[in-house]
């Protein structure tokens, strides 16, 4: 179907940008000698990831064990779950690797060691366990520097689970929009990363891996020493909140939201839109941010951006485009006539594809063919 | 399956408060002499749906056509799109009409009824159009007092549609929490959508429903003269953008996520746990109430609060919880400890439900059943 044919609102995936950017990851991960594994939260789905390996990509990153699933499924064997494992998940962790799955799990704490290796003792199964180091303060992990990190190493191996690395997410990047600031935490990143792997083999236990990562740190890397493999997901969309943190044009934005005009509140200055915050996402990423987007970036159809022009509100199946305050006075209905399709650049590629179970690749001509992506866990 | 067998992150549904909210709003709507059309935009959901009907609901409301769909094919005849109709939608509309459903849409300007008209003579299909009237400037329809909701409905007679009804919603109730100022919305939505219909019937045309509604008007409304019904959504579930309105307790809302604690940051306070926006949704709807809520009110799994702990931050699949600056010191470890289930209150039940395919409905005493909800346009 051509985009004109498409019931809205619904996903659009640029296919020329979407290869753009996989390959310009891959070509980055390939100059600084490491092995890239791209994070399939972003797309969930298989014509991305399979354009990711055939760029080059080693494995997978998941963050459901559903994601584990269904690639795995799809023929994908090499995959780290990289949230840190409950014990309640453990039976499907073994269901996977039973099945030939060579799927890696994470954990941060002495306590969830310690149920992975009983966990595995009981079914006669040798995990593969990476722990997660925490070098910038903003979610999970172990700090590199403490005695805990050999503490939990010491867990794992005592009760027959493998050290198989180390891993971290500089995710604190993404509040960031300086080149230089975001060169020193790729830095931290991957000194952090290191520092723990250097721990854990002058203490005697094998650290094979050494895996960091997030989009911005990957650009902003100068070198990456030590480090086996860098993983991110958003790049291969990209999104609003990228390009404020300036690792991305607003034309490398791959995925958008087609939607059509359906009312105009003139003396407001209001453009009614049928994509709400159901197609769009709650996210408000860009909110904290040096520009905020809103709900988002309107394009006309060709991708082209209205300049000036953001979505101001959404409410679940109503958007609301409006013009910035600096933007001088212009007819709303000759802009945005009714009728007309518009595209909606999103403020987080990963919210706003969640939001829908088809985003439909689309070529330069316009014609578009479906590719599912999954939802739950 | 009960609460504890269950993988998390998943949604689920307190049957008794559900049954509760839902008897509440029916039986004060049988009090103010007015049907009610529940919006099923919140549930998305078959069993919530026949709940709602068999208290006594007359038709339902719905977002998108899709929703029209899979409920006419369940059996629903009586249906209102309450979205203003595209004429993109329009073979939707008629298909739907052509297989039997009573399915009303609305517009709120001359150009779109002139296209709803045309369409409808073309193929020989008279469509029962309600006009929408703002009554509080917060979104789309026409000022009831102008002289477009004449034009509006001149237009539609002209080309062959009926002129069924008019419709408003004052959404802007959910930015107030007093009990005066709700009530005086209230009137002004009854008042609003009341003189649009006089001056259609004054007109010469035929104006046989006058439906307004949102959770907050529908419980602030003192009385309800020449309204013929009432549309509402939220109040099946509760959240706590409404307790922060006024209209329901912490203990009447339904719906919730249960999630696993996976890890503590000791030294933050911060207890990680296996829901994230993903589950959790990114609305923060509450962030310009009077009490924010973060991204939801942790409780036990038995459904009491954690007093002075919210959900301070979410990335895809983690949550942190953490205590309000104004609470004692605690033992995180202790009293979230390691491996628990909780279910958090969510911010807004139509965006946290959204991001799940399945509800688990809970009876007392924890036993719960699948309920599927379904996603898409």
């Amino acid at each position: 179907m051509h985009l004109h044919q498409l019931d809205t609102p619904c996903a659009i995936v640029d296919r020329a940008r979407l290869q753009e950017n996989i390959q310009r990851m891959q070509q980055r991960m390939n100059q600084l000698g490491v092995k890239f594994r791209p994070h399939v939260k972003t797309s969930k789905c298989l014509e991305v990831v399979n354009l990711q390996l055939a760029a080059g990509a080693h494995g997978i990153t998941v963050s459901t064990l559903k994601e584990a699933e269904v690639f795995f499924a799809a023929g994908i064997r090499d995959i780290l779950y990289a949230v840190c494992i409950s014990a309640r998940k453990l039976p499907r962790v073994l269901a996977l690797r039973r099945q030939g799955c060579d799927l890696k799990i994470i954990v941060d704490n002495a306590e969830s060691a310690r149920q992975v290796g009983e966990f595995g003792r009981a079914h006669d199964e040798h995990f593969e366990v990476w722990i997660e180091v925490d070098t910038d303060g903003h979610r999970a992990g172990i700090d590199p520097a403490e005695g805990e990190l050999l503490t939990v190493a010491a867990q794992l191996q005592e009760n027959g689970a493998t050290v198989g690395g180390v891993l971290t997410h500089a995710g604190s990047s993404y509040e960031l929009h300086s080149p230089e600031k975001l060169a020193a935490l790729a830095e931290q990143e991957r000194a952090g990363a290191v520092l723990a792997a250097t721990r854990l083999r002058h203490a005697g236990i094998p650290c094979e891996q050494v895996s960091v990562g997030s989009t911005p740190t990957a650009f902003a890397a100068q070198q990456l020493a030590g480090v086996t493999e860098v993983r991110a997901g958003v790049y291969a969309f990209f999104d609003l909140v990228m390009h404020n943190v300036g690792v991305c044009q607003l034309d490398d934005i791959a995925l958008s939201v087609l939607t059509t005009v359906i009312g105009h509140q003139r003396e407001k200055g209001w453009v009614m839109v049928d994509a709400g915050w159901m197609a769009l996402s709650r996210d408000r990423g860009t909110a904290s941010q040096q520009r905020d987007y809103g709900y988002g970036q309107p394009c006309r159809l060709d991708g082209t951006p209205f300049d000036g022009f953001i979505v101001i509100g959404a409410n679940q199946e109503h958007g609301i485009i409006a013009a910035q305050p600096s933007q001088p006075a212009a007819d709303i209905t000759t802009l945005f006539p009714l009728g007309a399709q518009l595209r909606i650049l999103p403020n987080h590629a990963c919210a706003t594809g969640a939001q829908h179970a088809v985003m439909h690749a689309c070529d330069a001509q316009g014609n578009t063919a479906p590719w599912s992506r999954f939802q739950g866990w």
